[in-house]
């Protein structure tokens, strides 16, 4: 009987165990928890702050009893494995002091990924300071929230669990400030995508500072110092700058370790010593667009990872083909997602990256309740190849990046994006999905029929002598104006041609990109040179509004 | 300068004409549309009936003024081309009781598809008969539903715009009864999941009459008689049976026609007669699965076929691909939707085919508000190809759906969607989404980890002899019962497996599915012929109720 122990007993631990047990029925699975869950919702710890989730037992998605009962697992939670010992095939276990040992077969390691503590002042003398990895850690952060009653929060770091914590504990009645250290929120986001994240915190009376890293803890917490010396009060602190592969123990055992201590697996999740196998959070896996190592920290490819380890145990033919990398957070009414490369990452990767930003509606515009849906596609001017893309907005965000997500990892092009065929009723779409609209901008890119300049791009681009041409409605400009740009309304620009200078070149903008390349087409056409400023007036006036002018 | 008449100016037709002005700003391009209206909103004329979309000014999108103004269009309401000279290049309108020609140097057919009218005894002298296939159509239903007051409507035809017209007469407050000819509801989806759309109907009181026609129309439409001689009473009747391509005119100039009176196009939207081009619900595609021709009348396609017979004109490189077909509609507080095809359909092609259901949760089940998925994949047994998939449920059934469209278009598989990595946080979806179960349950067929019988296979299959072992727990009974079972709750099954006959087959259910796969995995373990009943309980309980028992 081959008895198989895993090590960790949450997403690809447990997806491990249960695939195992429906393939092989007479194996042995020992499942080794060192707390005192296993098969937790991780991603549901934030919202039981706030009370959206309001029992806690519907955190604990499965007992022991209930995993011996279904699956005939040996699910032992309190059981710390402190060392492997992979020529005897045994693992060393802690359990309420004391130690004993387990046989095994075949070894599978989850241990997951664990917060980064920054080496901050005064950290350890702290006595409000919590990060969230767990249902124990969460209980702490509730224990000071119902005993000390704290009115300001902290939460250090924005990516999506602290953008999480910081909804939640604005929810729950406490005034929040978010730090970040990148100069936007949401770093795997690019940084005019992620203004419309921080736009929403702010609304909903987040303070938001951005640039700037916790120093030093003072007064056993009650003092957070900024790198520019400001002293934020902060009743409790949430920790949450990111995260590392939980490897120690691995790394105890002689498993090679790779890019920022990811371990180092083949594509059957084999690691160097035989017969011990990982996956998760702490392993490295393929970057599918770039090709390289990466540490992907998320539930979805945890999940497939486990079970596609319990294939191989069983000897099914399976491949770790790799990850993209796919995520969404929901701050307030907005949610923002992404899946593959930012713009950032892409050029950083020596990619030749175009972009474009499209403005739609969830539904048909027609239709009560359409809400915009904001796009960003990442591409290859030349190939059509897709990087990846960003989306914000109130409803649907989540479907145009799982459709943009599977795109990615079919291999479909920017070409193929228009001759996609969705769902269209009133309620759930339109007849041209946001998806086919930011295909057919990206494909006018590629074909030659736009030229584009980015929001980061316009001063500079305006400092060579180019003129930015406003073709919004005069009406529109009580909502803010360029600097230093000429208003000439899309619908008189036709007769009003004359009165441009041809040897000048034009930005145009509208009001959300689409009446700006109709008067991109209208100059070009007319034998001027034009360009279109992607995203327009609406982006620029999102990630720049301090640039406006208001007349 | 290119002068470019474009016949009818909906959908394919104004796509076309805008994307025209964007490539060729010095064509004269002219739209003639018979009726009063271009541009309108097809797809939203039910959504009026009830009050959903309060102003009938929403549905009309665009104006010929602002389509002067904004593209330099000549668009042309009220003027009807009665004729086409291809030899001279001309056509002949006729407006207001005057004719009059217009010379052309392309021209784009784009008439649409117009309703079924089926010969039924009395229809040319009922009253208070309707079909619903633009404003004017719309203007007589609204006059009669405010001039008369009515209380009892029928809709005949239960597809798409029929279920619409159905629920929003019933939203408006009239009795509604729904009469189909096939022995479903929504013949594009196949019986079963139909059966989910029937009970919504039926639970929100729309009377539901399948397998039966209208034969007669009697007392100026009061009367409507089915085939079986029932009566039923009308104040108000909605024709919906079906469409078919506006194609008198293209017959006429002698365009050629194929399958069901279809127009012929190439790749390229030429149809035989040169510089005559046609897009939209009156051509004929390519079903891109099956490769044969097809009439596929939906908007999404209408769209993308008019900017690309704009591309083609303009002299870019576009080719028509083909369609696959993807549609939903919402039904009270249910959506259904399908792409690519049916089981139904797949079987007809003469395709290997093989089907699994799953059920699922649009989002974590944890975070409130979780409701029901329900997917049907259709697929090659041995390859893996998807033909098509359908999904009922609440929330998400649109995402799922085209999630699985873009798979089908990208030439994805079955083995491909485990591996997609969706946006997940806890509002939007889940670590292990529907879409990657569905795909699991495939692969487990595939790879022959699962042998499945279908819901209209069970009576025939336990004919010879199998028995039926339904493992849900004792409690779950109440909710019905196969007429013959023996039950053993999951929990128990490897226990008790001593007590079943091993010289028997089993077929093993569940509620939902997912605990009989985990009980034929324990049997086949064992030892045991097993197979799983596909859909479990559940699905069977919906499409066969009246096979239950409740003790």
């Amino acid at each position: 009987m081959t008895k198989i122990i895993i090590i960790g007993g949450v997403a690809g631990g447990m997806s491990a165990a249960t695939r195992l047990r429906r393939l092989m029925e007479d194996a042995e699975i020992v499942v080794l928890e060192k707390g005192p869950f296993v098969s937790f919702a991780n991603c549901g710890l934030p919202y039981y702050v706030s009370g959206e989730i309001e029992e806690r037992e519907s955190l604990l998605v499965q007992t022991p009893a209930a995993l011996r009962a279904r699956f005939n697992l040996d699910v032992r939670p309190y059981h710390e494995v402190i060392a492997i010992n992979s020529t005897e095939k045994k693992v060393t276990i802690k359990h309420e002091d004391q130690m004993m040992t387990e046989s095994y077969d075949k070894l599978i390691l989850s241990p997951g990924a664990k917060p980064f503590i920054p080496p901050i002042t005064g950290l350890s003398e702290a006595t409000n300071v919590y990060s969230l990895r767990n249902v124990p850690d969460l209980d702490k952060i509730m224990a000071n929230i119902h005993n000390e009653q704290p009115k300001k929060a902290i939460v250090i770091g924005a990516g999506f669990i602290g953008l999480e914590m910081a909804e939640n504990l604005k929810k729950r009645g406490l005034d929040v400030v978010l730090i970040e250290k990148a100069p936007h929120v949401l770093p795997p986001l690019d940084e005019e995508m992620a203004a419309f994240v921080k736009n929403e915190l702010v609304n909903k009376g987040v303070e938001v500072i951005t640039s700037q890293s916790a120093t030093e803890f003072k007064n056993q917490g009650k003092l957070v110092v900024l790198e520019d010396g400001t002293e934020l009060q902060a009743d409790l602190t949430i920790l949450s700058v990111g995260v590392q592969p939980e490897n120690s123990l691995a790394k105890e055992a002689g498993i090679e370790l790779g890019l920022r201590g990811g371990i180092l697996v083949d594509e059957s999740y084999q690691t160097n010593l035989s017969d011990i196998y990982a996956v998760g959070d702490a392993i490295l896996v393929k970057q599918q667009i770039t090709g390289e190592d990466a540490l992907i920290s998320l539930a979805s490819p945890a999940n497939r990872q486990g079970r596609q380890v319990a294939d191989v145990i069983a000897g099914l033919n399976r491949k770790n083909k790799g990850s993209i990398g796919t995520a969404i957070v929901r701050v307030f009414d907005l949610s923002a997602a992404s899946t593959g490369l930012s713009e950032r990452v892409a050029k950083q990767a020596g990619f030749d990256v175009a972009v474009v930003h499209t403005s739609g509606k969830d539904h048909a515009g027609y239709y009560p309740g359409a809400t915009e849906v904001v796009l960003k596609l990442v591409f290859n001017p030349k190939t059509g190849e897709i990087y990846g893309a960003q989306g914000v907005g109130e409803k649907g965000i989540d479907k145009r990046i799982d459709i943009l997500a599977t795109a990615i990892k079919g291999g479909l092009t920017v070409f193929d994006l228009p001759e996609l065929e969705f769902a269209y009723a009133p309620p759930f779409g339109a007849a041209k999905d946001p998806v086919n609209m930011v295909g057919y901008a990206a494909l006018n890119k590629i074909e030659g029929l736009t030229d584009t300049i980015q929001w980061y791009q316009l001063e500079e681009e305006l400092a060579k002598g180019k003129v930015l041409l406003d073709v919004r409605e005069k009406t529109e400009l009580a909502n803010g104006q360029f600097k230093a740009a000429i208003n000439i309304p899309l619908n008189d620009l036709r007769c009003r041609v004359s009165e441009l200078d041809p040897t000048k070149e034009y930005i145009v903008s509208c009001h959300s990109g689409l009446r700006s390349y109709i008067g991109e087409r209208i100059l070009k056409q007319a034998g001027f040179k034009a360009e279109n400023l992607d995203g327009a007036f609406s982006l620029y006036k999102t990630v720049k509004p301090e640039e406006l002018k208001y007349v």
